[in-house]
């Protein structure tokens, strides 16, 4: 892992989006869809692959670059999504994960 | 921001997964399906809004508390699938937004 | 197959938005975002199956119901859309498969 | 409306497909990807237009043809899952029309 952090890619997402003038078109529910649309791109590599193939993806490195090239593309608009709403992402998934620790507790070992 | 950091949070989801046995389905297919699935739950809020509703989201508690569980589930299945792939989110997302600055050079302003 | 056709059935959804005064929120982008949300429901009933255990999921009186219902859904908001950009959707469907037949030739059995 | 109709269309998607021995990735779990995914596509062209521009869609010549083949893809992907999970799609959606009814009842006009 990197020393990147994720307020940084954040701003500069947003910062990216100013640039070009992309305030209008950057609703929440339009970066929502986006959001979506993305992570059916990311799925659609998989769609036709059988479990042990897909374990076996980024064997391909042409399927590892739209692998890696998907992930950043949600990950974009997700951060883009959290901004628009005032969410703090990595906070939001600590309290969901205390939140899934209740709901699913681990069986004995 | 609070001092939480992806690569943690992403241990934290592989070692929960790691503590229900969830491996056998937790495949990389399987995981973009989720991701997908998350995504479109997090759209489903803003459906039927206009965009200037979409805005407004927040003020809105029982949806602002919608907006932040979609958007960790979305996140959780995100870092999932990319630590299925070995997959480094940040540097994935940093050099996509420098792919992305050369296809979309800002104009002058 | 019953006597059932698309047109009376798709009528009767037009109908039925109609009569709850919905016109607003049906633009084709909101009935596509319902769209993509009902597929993912549909999706999201086999996200942990095997492939074994998704061919036979309608022996399973509980998911077969799901599956009906979602299937239903989809096909819902599809002639929906349809309705609203004026697409014919039985005969987009067959112009499509006369160009997939170019575009993949079968080979000699 | 022409004189297509859905089980014809549904069988000749189903001898595509076998003419080209795609059986062994037709699971209904595949099906389900990939109809979610065509979702996807679709709502994509309206993703970044204002509510009023996607009720105009159908005036832009590319953006016309493109929804036309998209909710081909759907629908296509949709006769196959109903296919492959023995769902009668229209009786289908007439049954979950009538629960609809009784689910949202209309007001006094």
């Amino acid at each position: 892992m990197t020393d990147l952090d994720v307020a940084t890619l954040q701003r500069r997402l947003v910062a990216f989006a100013e640039a070009r003038d992309w305030g209008p078109f950057h609703t929440p529910k339009n970066l929502t869809m986006a959001l979506s649309v993305e992570a059916s791109e990311l799925a659609e590599i998989f769609q036709w692959l059988t479990p042990e193939e897909s374990v076996e993806v980024m064997s391909d490195p042409d399927k590892a670059f739209r692998v890696r090239d998907e992930v950043a593309d949600v990950l974009a608009y997700l951060l883009q999504v959290a901004a628009a709403c005032d969410v703090d992402v990595l906070q939001a998934l600590s309290e969901k994960i205390d939140r899934n620790e209740l709901r699913f507790p681990a069986g004995p070992r």
